[in-house]
């Protein structure tokens, strides 16, 4: 399982795994930080729609483009499409701004519940290579945001991944995010919450989170690497990076 | 095989047929006509991708939405996604401008000539309702803009479809376009041509093409329907509108 941030990143792709995207090319949103530490986009429904343009209508047609040009026969498909991934919609986001502690309602997230593995294996058997990416399908058929680092995880877990790639801007966890040449290169499974509040920041916070239920769903291996160079896939998939196991 | 133009037109869905989207929700773009009179939207670069982030990022994602509210596990696909349709792009089209023929090359057009009916296969037998939009699959790997009636007949024809419905704003072909009572209730097969050139103008004139070659293809009945109604479908199958056979 991949998980590309944009197109420039994307990988030479080869071998039997999907490919889930993301975006920052979204205009701008609200974020809100949850007592934990966590940020997350505040999803109304205007936005949601905007995931669905950019994220499905934008990046993963490029993603697919891209490997259809390369002769890999790609499938962009959303958790919407053919219950891909389920989510059940929060009631209530805990807040913290200013200080001050508060409940978020009328949000449009939610939180992966089910990964239609069925779906995946009949098209993965059949020859194409899905390329996953938000939104997610809500309880009542609705679309749903989700963490797409965390839905990863979820299918990463779901498929019984033997590795997860989470790829980036970064070249792994930094010891301080100021200096590329502070990379933390190994973590073992037990240190990792204490490497999470120690050295994360932002983004950073929730992709280790992702790491930590990745590794709980049964995957033996992670690795936070970079998308900024050629082969990335294949660079992770050699050590270099964080690796998590 | 369901041709929808809008969701406001969406039919309320039953059985096993899939449903083909388009929308005329694109930025200004320039149309142009051939010497046969039949109009094409110009297509550059641009204009390509804001059709994937229209057709494929919103309009088929509402519809896809739309059905899974329904309970239908909807599967929204491009040409691009696992080579659904395949096109060739055209080296250039003929056009007439203020009397003036002349080429018009660089434009990211083409016409279905391979429909993946085993992924269609694949994907009805195992309970999921596919929802097709553009844009093709070119040779090179890349996308194409075609014109979505006609793909839509291209695939009716691959499935063995036993009807091909087109909905629109319109009940059907008019004898006088002004005029809704004018509807023309059924065609002779042999007298296809003859209505297209007496009566058809603008788009229908495209519809009335993608009609023909839905009949050599082997489709046995076509139905030019109107989508403003509710169980727009039904209507259209219970012969309501244009039928042609």
């Amino acid at each position: 399982m991949i998980v590309s941030r944009s197109v420039a990143g994307m990988p030479k792709y080869s071998g039997n795994c999907a490919v889930v995207t993301r975006s920052k090319e979204l205009p701008a949103t609200r974020f809100v930080t949850s007592p934990g530490g966590y940020t997350s986009r505040v999803t109304d429904e205007e936005t949601l729609h905007l995931i669905e343009m950019v994220y499905r209508g934008k990046i993963n047609s490029e993603i697919v483009r891209g490997l259809q040009r390369r002769g890999v026969n790609a499938i962009g498909l959303s958790g919407m499409d053919g219950g891909l991934f389920r989510a059940e919609r929060k009631e209530a986001i805990r807040v913290v701004e200013n200080g001050r502690k508060f409940l978020l309602r009328d949000d449009f997230t939610g939180k992966v519940t089910t990964v239609n593995v069925a779906l995946l294996d009949l098209l993965l058997s059949h020859g194409y290579r899905p390329v996953v990416t938000l939104p997610a399908l809500g309880t009542e058929g609705d679309a749903l945001n989700v963490d797409l680092d965390r839905a990863a995880a979820a299918i990463a877990s779901a498929v019984k991944a033997t590795a997860f790639i989470l790829l980036s801007n970064v070249p792994g966890l930094l010891r301080n995010v100021e200096d590329p040449d502070s990379l933390v290169t190994r973590i073992a499974r037990s240190e990792l919450k204490d490497a999470n509040s120690e050295y994360a920041v932002d983004r950073m916070k929730k992709k280790l989170l992702a790491v930590e239920e990745a590794l709980d769903g049964g995957v033996p291996r992670v690795v936070l690497g970079t998308a900024n160079i050629d082969h990335p896939v294949r660079h992770a998939l050699a050590g270099n990076g964080t690796v998590i196991e």
